[in-house]
């Protein structure tokens, strides 16, 4: 699978033409995605006319944008025009068809990307499993056995079996970053309200944010400043390269990086607190740093999400209940009764805690946490260790992720360098607005050979 | 009643101590406040104190402040070291005493306010009439058998009645603004934010305020000023004389001023109108413009201060919830129990809403409403008329202040001058840190004779 940043020099030089890299997607999905399950539309129609679209800018001789020709996929919550935005219901698979594209859409599709397809998740983008009643489970491409996480999913998997080397997914509680590190990718949860969430279906309002996920730092990278309208200084993005790290150095020097303690690393794998403290170490050291009332945290998030989805859920679940998927239904519906002092409570503890973690930004750039605490968990036995006891996987992967997520801080997930293994990731947290020194140390620790995603095979 | 200004002329000049002023307040209160139950602690060991520590740094030739020697009075839910913050709550009667003023207090004395007492109103702020069973109910000093407005009724009576020249209320919903409308004075309830909340007891965080009452727009501005640590631009603060009209103008030019239309004007007794629209004019014109979805606006106001003002008592109501006033008991347990989904929409709507301010802002800067829709009910008939029908009072008056605060907008309520007969006020509403742009307005108003404290006499 040619990188995006590589498929985008090749369209534009007109080595190639984007319609051969629509219908090589294309093909890969229907090659692979009967075992996994990611796709739930396949767009081939249009997406030849947009491949097209691309080709004759280029022959033109006009500037097809940084993207030209990349083919990727969106989650099921993104408003597609002339679809359903089902956002993973099946009550919504006849829903009014969606005027426009969402905004995140039209901004690739200016950048010359190639809609290809959208992408699997648990329904209303509640799990971290994408296992979905209406659409079927998304497996994991490095052992189908396995969950591929969620609510992502779909955006992960595809990804990473190598049939789309970008895709777009949301993050709420850990919704990208729980994908991105059991599939072994690179995911981005930006600062919240950095990007477009227009013809987005919501979840959480207060801290939904969408991202991409790649194989590549520097492919998120490319995504993220397109998305963005923000590209990276000095440069044509397509040209980025993550391996070239000297590029790199300017932009980290100086960064500061600690690793958080406590909850985040109290029931996370051996092995991935390893790699985690070699990452500290290839940063220029890091020491131990503790966020207070994490717990309490999480707690909050759990609140703030039942609160806000069952709002948001209360119209239709008065009308609808038994037309929901039976995973998401019964904690709407608690979200829905639950009583306004929990929400007020949870809303004030969150400023607090806001608070804490801008005080631990005062003296670091990067904070280091695991991703999810363990590989993937098995599809048939959803469960994980959690402080030596079986837990449940679905209510518990995303521990470490929630307690960032509710406060906006932006993330960038990476994976641990490890083929032929299951996927670990680590989170780098930044402060609000600091997405290009999380980029900046991604490169670092992918130059030094530390993180990078491995192509599946079979590990079971 | 001499003014905050004229009394801190004299001080600063040595023409007469602030002993002299402390003492003649403690007096005016012994004298006045039997009839009328403002004052729930008169601090006369504290406020000497602090009048001589001002005289000693006069007679050192040292600056004592603006506010040198001005005595006055603070809403119950303000900290005063060493007595316990009530809140207006007989439950808190014997509380831990404070150990420090709130910083507001603390704002006032270091510019040389001296401290007199301690002001009557609704248990833990929840309330327009300062009928507070276990404190009392404090009376209008323009009609004793009249409500003076809440909740920061006592501060707005000591004032009118002449025993102090300035106060501080605070204002969630509209207790700074009712409270001046029918006592006749000028109030500020600030931008949210605006003014430190630090030593003040809450009620709803999201939208509660402090601010001053006074009985000139000089004096309240100067009380503004000083809290606020932005004195107005050229010029000693204390100077400032609001009959100075030509010192106003060039704040006040360029101006462009709206009337609030619809909700607002539907069923405000038909004087304020007049003199709201003859305040238009003297501004210069004003056309009649709608804000949309007002009634809704007062209701998530409502469904917000009901359920940030549960989860604040929660704890307490679960163990002592027959010490609550019943006026307020039913109502916090209510707001207690509510469902989350309805703060989580209510807070969406105060989104929209506020954006819809803001549109209207971009063509205004400042909008007319009344404040209070009528002038004082009666104590032994708390009702007033809405729509033609006779509705309680304590649920209805604050129906046109609850809109605008709710969304954080700065508001100064004017009373319409005139002399004998019961007060009717106007709110002046800017654009948030729009407040010097309301005190020209106001300053302009009173020079022309349209606004102005009138003395209360038997109106009867």
């Amino acid at each position: 699978m040619m990188s995006a940043a590589g498929i985008a020099a090749e369209v534009r030089s007109g080595q190639r033409s984007a319609r051969a890299f629509a219908e090589a997607a294309i093909a890969a999905i229907r090659a692979k995605d009967g075992a996994i399950g990611a796709v739930t539309r396949l767009l081939d129609e249009r997406a030849l006319a947009e491949a097209d679209a691309v080709d004759a800018i280029v022959a033109a001789g006009r500037d097809p944008g940084p993207l030209a020709g990349v083919p990727y996929g969106v989650k099921d919550l993104f408003d597609v025009a002339g679809l359903p935005t089902t956002a993973g219901a099946g009550m919504r698979a006849d829903a009014t068809p969606a005027v426009a594209d969402a905004e995140a859409v039209a901004r690739l599709k200016a950048a010359g990307a190639v809609l290809i397809a959208t992408l699997n998740m648990d329904e209303y983008a509640y799990g971290f499993v994408t296992v979905n009643a209406a659409y079927g489970t998304t497996r994991n491409p490095h052992d189908p056995a396995r969950l591929c996480g969620g609510s992502s999913g779909g955006s992960a998997a595809a990804v990473a079996a190598g049939m789309l080397p970008l895709s777009l997914g949301s993050d709420t509680n850990g919704s990208i970053r729980i994908p991105a590190a059991l599939t072994g990718l690179y995911g981005l949860k930006p600062t919240h309200g950095a990007l477009p969430m227009a013809g987005v279906f919501p979840f959480v309002e207060s801290f939904d944010d969408i991202g991409p996920f790649a194989r590549s730092v520097a492919d998120l990278e490319l995504a993220w400043t397109t998305l963005s309208g923000h590209p990276r200084e000095g440069g044509d993005p397509s040209s980025l390269s993550a391996h070239d790290g000297l590029g790199w150095a300017p932009a980290f020097a100086g960064v500061t990086v600690g690793r958080l303690d406590g909850w985040f690393r109290a029931d996370a794998d051996p092995e991935l607190l390893d790699g985690l403290d070699g990452f500290a170490d290839a940063l220029g050291g890091g020491p131990l740093v503790e966020l207070p009332e994490v717990a309490r945290a999480r707690s909050a998030a759990f609140v703030m999400t039942a609160a806000e989805g069952g709002a948001l859920h209360l119209p239709t679940l008065r009308t609808r209940a038994m037309d929901y998927d039976p995973a998401t239904r019964d904690r709407l519906l608690a979200g829905a009764l639950l009583p306004a002092a929990h929400y007020v409570r949870a809303q004030r503890f969150r400023s607090w805690f806001a608070a804490r973690a801008a005080e631990l930004f005062e003296r670091f750039d990067v904070l280091l946490a695991p991703a999810a605490p363990c590989v993937a968990p098995l599809i048939d036995d959803q469960t994980m260790i959690v402080g030596g006891e079986k837990v449940p996987a679905r209510a518990n992967i995303g521990l470490l992720t929630q307690p960032l997520s509710f406060i906006g801080l932006p993330v960038l997930t990476v994976p641990l360098l490890r083929p032929g293994r299951l996927p670990l990731g680590v989170q780098l947290v930044g402060k609000p607005g600091g997405e290009a020194t999380l980029f900046a140390a991604a490169a670092r620790l992918e130059a030094a050979g530390l993180t990078g995603f491995s192509e599946p095979c079979d590990v079971r």
